[in-house]
């Protein structure tokens, strides 16, 4: 019987295969810090879908685990390796295989960095909307692995309203083709949107067609509010939702990550006010901008401005496009992606701030509050150890606030390692029974991703 | 040992059971005309979420077929009743049970009919989109269960879009909650989306949340441009659709409908041309709707119009919305839904009427055509088993050519039981297998609407 490593041999060029320690540490986990990852038994990078399906194939036969990830940006260790598993790299398969304008779809390979897919529709005057905050670096791929949101999704919706078809290698080692290439269609249970968000735990995709819509000719209007706290903040938000405005983004950065954001870049933020909310309309519309500022101003904004000028708009909301990576200076960052009906935005920001004090910790909040998704942070000096256990209690303690208030413990995330206690609480036994029956049908050996998600 | 009669008057009141075989026939089959049907062994008008969960379990355990209707407006025998089943009615269950203005969502039972759900949200500047034909008398929970479609997705999407969440009774007896009420959420499996389009195969939906959108405030602008020949039409749609327009709807009725609704209603519609498209833009942009009116100038049009005066632009969609029923009027009709992608729109159209020549058949052809949905309709004589039979095969031959065009058997229909067939050539075995194991999964004694859809 030949070996797992003579199975991948066989499966591509042996250039494809790295075996070495701090080859294979470099890509065994995510970005989500606080969560544990294993030691791989090989890292794979594939050139094609038909390596992607043989290495599958041998570690079926050899029932060894699959971890497969993109550019490895992902916030919940969703792509973290197991103990012996291989470790599929896509992020070489980076190939924009077609862009069909009169369609208005684009066909390609899993590693291609979001960015780089929008800059080439919008040649073709198409966008492609989902705008995670790691479109800069993170693939397609990993984009569809976990349904994956940003700011302009409060109009726009997310990924799975995008992916309109998959290539697909199953844990039997079969590559096969679902959804379609056509506006509508129902035939068949939408295996799409199973795949869309699974985090790795159903089958390796190898191929996305995705749908387009015109890019916006409108110069975006940026409108932005400052609020002396989070629950005025949240008022505004909530007064925008029920004004009927369409925003296409509407942001939240709050005093914490000003600050951090100030002391690194100097932008003078925090002399703007506690909280900001920063929203943009796209549709050229004035009277839309104007009652989005009557909103903010209604709810108790101590300032607020609005502008058509691109880069005065692109300067406004590069404080929240700042916000994490400044944060992350100040130390280990344990990221929450809690999601809560609109309305509700000022309760929970509230709890959020309750939290933080029971507990003993700095929890700084960037927040896509438009559509009631809040990204508290919370921050821990690097070596506090007593901080970090008082940090993962109030993590789970926001979870429960989410699910107690109707929402739910990740938004756009996705599930990983970090939220699976909390997605228990928020589905209940029996759903989580209806999702390891799909988990057991698709992969009955438990191959792709063990451990993670369901 | 309890008869499963026995078991029915234990989970609903005497009074909602009904033996009667003339009533149990008029709840047998849905509108597939084609579509055969069996015999049920009771019909059941449950009247809360408590007593579908109530009924389902005793099928369960008597191994008793149960087959789930909404309205019965289906046209692809999804909701026929299959010999010694329970017909499961749930017309009855229709209540709207909560208004949501400010998150935009309303909570409905499944027996609610869709324009009663979208003029109680309209009292609240609210819109449901999804706009089957069937819209006056088809439910909420039979548009979930078909993943119905209408004349606006081409711009707004398919009723999956914009169904958050949905009690469900599994076919083990529980009743589950999946989905949410956020914007967002991406915690386990899309169950929702999975649910959506199952047609009844792996549980009944009890409760449906849908999202909503702000009621569009411009008034709409219909332009309509005829044509000499579906092919020339067709080419009209093609530009349409390269031109970066977004009707709200993009709809073509041709010369047999128009001759069938003139016969009818003596309208005057086929004075105006063989073909006609029927177009219209909700945003108030006065410059796109003259494009839209550009675009089917340079395709051909004989003539074309434009109107912003709502009984006017009502009026010219009439053709449309009477072209089915006055079609019904000449003889049973076989309704096909392909879809195709839009650039093949003049294609596929060309390949009807060729199929109609070959099998000697009159085939009437209306389509959102915008998003490449077709529906030719086979009209034959009543009492013609000869024409009969070539319109089977007509049938056939035109969902080969759709798949073979990179289209799909099923736009907005679903498989039920008239496209087993074509739903095969299109998925190919493998996608077929896994769409059984998730049947396998939800539903291994195969009690829920058996023999349909997979």
């Amino acid at each position: 019987m030949v070996s797992i490593l003579d199975g991948l041999k066989a499966a591509v060029p042996e250039n494809r295969i790295f075996l070495d320690g701090d080859v294979m540490a470099a890509y065994a986990r995510d970005q989500a810090a606080w969560a544990p990852a294993g030691r791989p038994l090989a890292l794979v990078k594939p050139e094609d879908a038909e390596q992607v399906r043989a290495v599958v194939a041998a570690c079926a036969e050899h029932r060894v685990p699959v971890v497969t990830r993109g550019a490895g940006t992902g916030l919940s260790g969703g792509a973290n390796a197991v103990d012996g598993c291989v470790l599929l790299a896509l992020d070489g398969m980076d190939r924009i295989l077609e862009i069909d304008a009169d369609e208005q779809l684009a066909v390609v390979q899993p590693g291609v960095i979001n960015d780089n897919l929008r800059a080439a529709v919008a040649e073709h005057g198409l966008w492609y909307p989902p705008d995670p905050a790691s479109s800069p670096w993170s693939t397609i791929g990993g984009n569809v692995a976990t349904n994956a949101g940003g700011v302009c999704c409060v109009k726009y919706g997310v990924t799975r309203d995008y992916v309109l078809g998959l290539r697909v290698v199953t844990a039997a080692g079969d590559l096969v083709s679902v959804g379609r290439r056509t506006r509508k269609g129902v035939a068949g249970y939408d295996l799409t949107a199973l795949f869309v968000g699974s985090e790795g735990t159903l089958g390796v995709i190898t191929e996305v067609t995705v749908r387009l819509l015109p890019l916006p000719v409108a110069p975006p209007q940026a409108v932005v509010g400052a609020f002396d706290s989070l629950v005025a903040a949240g008022r505004g938000v909530a007064a925008v939702a029920a004004s009927g405005i369409m925003p296409a983004a509407l942001e939240l950065v709050d005093r914490y990550c000003l600050r951090a954001v100030d002391d690194w870049k100097n932008m003078g933020l925090t002399d703007l006010g506690d909280v900001l909310l920063l929203g943009r309309i796209d549709t050229g519309d004035e009277a839309a901008a104007a009652a989005m500022q009557d909103c903010f101003d209604a709810a108790g904004a101590t300032w607020s401005t609005r502008s058509t000028d691109v880069e005065e708009a692109d300067a406004l909301f590069a404080a929240r496009r700042l916000a994490y990576p400044a944060l992350e200076r100040l130390g280990p960052v344990l990221t929450e992606d809690v999601c809560v009906p609109r309305g509700l935005v000022p309760e929970m920001l509230g709890r959020i701030e309750e939290r933080g004090k029971e507990y003993g910790v700095l929890i700084a909040s960037i927040a896509h509050a438009g559509d009631g998704n809040l990204h508290p942070l919370i921050v821990v000096q690097p070596g506090d150890d007593d901080a970090r256990a008082r940090a993962q209690l109030a993590f789970e303690a926001i979870l429960d606030d989410a699910v107690a208030l109707g929402g739910t413990v990740t938004g756009e995330h996705g599930v990983g390692l970090l939220k699976k206690r909390g997605m228990h609480a928020e589905l209940g036994p029996d759903v989580v029974r209806l999702n390891q029956a799909i988990k057991t049908a698709f992969d009955p050996h438990g191959i792709l991703n063990p451990g993670k998600a369901v």
